[in-house]
């Protein structure tokens, strides 16, 4: 069930582009939000934080589907539906703070907030379709 | 349940900004795209095909959700939950004329396929949430 990111469209992933992350709750309604994303060659990374409404759909339910449009074209777009393959807070700090790097060019990522844990999420490509 | 879009955040429904609108099927798998929207002062319209991923869906189950950028600031957005008020084919061609006069600049929508039959979907909003 695997897919591939076709590699006409691999560099949206590498762009300062904000992924819309999609999840569903328990009771199928879906929830939608803009965040930062990440490539890794097999799995989109999403970082977020325990408790959260993208966290605890997630513990119910590993689907997730996401569109991804070029900063520089909104009609250039990858959308991406998957599966959670992993989800941890094992090497998450470091790598929100490789997100800041990305979008904020800063070294650390400044919004931490008093005892929040950040989560990484690995997502398995299942089905992509490209525009533009 | 019905919630209002905020004052202070009603104008990204009125520039061309692209909504992230995600439905999901009868297994739950979610899936979202970016669309035209639009705005009554009361529903959030959006504008399909019969047939597509998004039209079977909501035959489904109406729940949905969008995430809306300002197209000048992608830290300002948007996110609505909600619920399909009415689909319709009565006024869903005049409907994405005005949509490509909005996005595009164009009297008439200019990418219609034979036989296809557009839909307007109207949503209800439940939940909003604002950044930026």
């Amino acid at each position: 069930m695997a897919a591939q990111i076709p590699s006409t469209h691999v560099d949206i992933l590498q762009k300062k582009a904000f992924a819309n992350f999609a999840t569903v709750n328990a009771d199928g309604v879906p929830h939608v939000t803009p965040v930062w994303v990440d490539w890794d060659g097999t799995h989109v990374l999403v970082n977020t934080a325990r408790g959260r409404v993208k966290d605890r759909n997630l513990q119910q339910n590993p689907r997730v589907a996401l569109a991804i449009a070029d900063p520089e074209n909104p009609y250039r777009y990858l959308g991406i539906q998957g599966r959670v393959a992993a989800m941890t807070e094992d090497g998450a700090e470091a790598h929100i703070d490789k997100m800041a790097k990305k979008y904020m060019g800063k070294d650390k990522y400044p919004y931490r907030a008093p005892g929040e844990k950040r989560v990484l999420i690995k997502i398995q490509p299942e089905k992509v379709h490209v525009v533009g």
